[in-house]
């Protein structure tokens, strides 16, 4: 193939070379003085990252660990819980709370579009005695953008209930402030907007949500966090750190905060913004109501499958783009706007899905996209 | 310091040059094609390194993490098992099956001894109903090598228990046989003699642990074997696969099939038994009765302090041994024999605790120990 691959997904992301270095350098100790003094750095630099003053723990799993997580050590078997079901991370939600055998009142929102606060204020109205509301900030799935914050308001009026958060693909994307907006649990993941190969996960709980857990007997052995809280105290992980990701991480969260962390989120979202100009150059659509500005979920037209577009720009482009899943099979591409994503990137993508439309018989004036996208760049 | 850092501890470990250039590697999907080739190879390689047919499943995890999927998979509330305490991680197994509300009868083990087949066979037929025999088969804590083989044996008399194993500091540097010795779970990690930065565990199931997996209902969302086993036949893992290190995975493994188990294996226990020879001449002792060759435990003379004299080796002469827990805090020294260790470094372990020693009134004639290790390595 001629051209460089490029990973243009929700996740995993480009890795900058300077943390892939790290990633690459001899492995010491998770108990040696000089990882024990990274950590200490790392967990001080994740609550600036996570907007809170409490501890942000570290996980070695993937995001649905620390997902788990949540719900293991917040809730008891037959709390009422609230889920929203607007995509594929919403019913893992729904899907962990039957099997920690809470009764789950399930807000079922139409693909692409964002659940409301007031579809929330009535069902809390409906189930007052509900311990907890589980939802994303970005569905993955869809590329729909949740009202967290106005959310996060509504949930607050009832004080036994948690407001938990999945913000896997929203954290350092999209403004989230888990300590002002009142935010029990946030959940985030290593390769998403951090930028690292998956592998950790982060979960953050407020003073509310830590007394609940003092109170909860946790049915998991692994995603204990009260023996993490213990951990932490010492500053080290439960188990074993995963020492080359942490010390990568290290270096992320010291470039992203000397830059400033709105600095990140401008970018992405700028990035979102041109591809979306690009994407309408071509003629084409974009699927959520309010999209995320971590990834542009792009509606194939009608007459093309969409799995083999995403195939063939793989194959013949060297890119690789994300499709939809279950109903959004063959319907959707989805592409990432979080990593080590340059300008050539964003460019490239509108390019490429431009010819890879041609390709299949549907014309696009991808020359004129892409000028539209450089064109956005010098403004 | 003017000493190079030398790793050598029982895990993590060294890891060699050519898996990390992998790990620093561009980041690939873990849905991309090349990704699917490498990850089909890697569960064809990890089950010749098990030596089982069944399939090996790859968990986002340290791995306590399958410890604890061995224990949700396979067992139910209610259900006795046996567990062998012969140090922390025997212990760890009491506590997860605790959690798991199983009913847990303990062999207690002198610390530093080796559980005995007839110790087992006592406890079964006094508990002739127990669903689970579970041990280690190295106790990390205090290098005793447990007999698993013959133990294995013994537990296969009853058709309804399982014989579980934490395998993680032994598979690959001892005989470890899973079909042959009908060993039914095994437990192993990327962090010892996989030579790879703590994440990744492994666990496989023999055919009738399998069939018991299919009727027991998983408590554990993250760590539910049946979803991986329906992954694993769709060549995936159940949730993001850890690129980075799975493809370094895949280096190692082809490596070391290359030169074939066995060297691997022998090369890890030459290094224990010429460690030993310098411990040895030293003047110094050995703590366990019948030790692993993954790892060189050593007897702190009793008027030294084990803490500061580890503490001292790591400040001054830059290397990472690790120390005792609990009742043997302070009392042992333990240097690893895993990953990548070349001959200088077993000469630098013998060395640099000698001259430790030294520094500390402790006489010790290091100078004909690295002499007679040097010795060793000619013969």
């Amino acid at each position: 193939m001629n051209y460089p691959y490029r990973l243009l997904a929700p996740g995993p992301v480009q890795i900058p070379e300077y943390a892939r270095q790290i990633l690459a350098a001899p492995m010491i100790h998770h108990r040696a003085p000089q990882f024990i003094a990274e950590l200490e750095q790392v967990f001080i630099n994740l609550k600036k990252v996570f907007f809170t003053d409490e501890p942000v723990y570290i996980l070695s799993s993937t995001g649905s660990g620390a997902m788990e997580a949540a719900i293991a050590n917040t809730l008891s078997p037959g709390d009422r819980v609230i889920t929203v079901d607007a995509g594929k991370f919403g019913e893992r939600w729904a899907k962990m709370a039957s099997l920690y055998q809470l009764k789950v009142e399930t807000i079922h929102v139409t693909w692409g579009e964002s659940v409301t606060k007031e579809q929330i204020e009535h069902a809390l109205a409906q189930f007052p005695d509900t311990k907890a509301v589980l939802m994303q900030a970005t569905e993955t799935s869809t590329g729909a953008l949740q009202p967290v914050k106005e959310i996060a308001a509504a949930v607050k009026k009832y004080p036994d209930c948690l407001f938990i958060v999945d913000a896997i693909t929203s954290v350092l994307s999209t403004d989230l402030r888990m300590d002002d907006w009142s935010i029990d649990v946030v959940v985030a993941g290593s390769q998403k907007a951090f930028m690292l190969p998956t592998g950790l996960s982060f979960i953050s709980l407020s003073k509310k949500a830590q007394a609940v857990m003092s109170k909860t007997k946790c049915a998991n052995f692994y995603f204990d966090l009260k023996a993490e809280q213990k951990a932490y105290a010492l500053k080290q992980t439960k188990f074993s750190s995963s020492v080359a990701e942490i010390r990568a991480l290290h270096a992320i969260l010291t470039k992203i905060l000397e830059n400033g962390i709105s600095s990140l989120t401008s970018e992405i979202q700028k990035r979102a913004r041109i591809t979306r100009i690009g994407i309408e150059a071509l003629g084409l659509t974009t699927y959520p109501t309010t999209p995320s500005p971590s990834l542009t979920v792009v509606n194939v037209p009608d007459t093309l499958d969409g799995k083999k577009l995403r195939r063939h720009i793989e194959e013949t482009y060297n890119i690789t783009f994300m499709g939809g899943q279950d109903q959004l099979e063959g319907k959707i591409i989805r592409i990432g706007h979080l990593g080590d994503i340059s300008q050539e990137d964003v460019v490239a993508s509108i390019e490429f899905l431009g010819k890879a439309l041609n390709d299949f018989g549907y014309k696009t004036d991808w020359q004129s996209a892409v000028a539209k996208v450089l064109r956005e760049y010098e403004a």
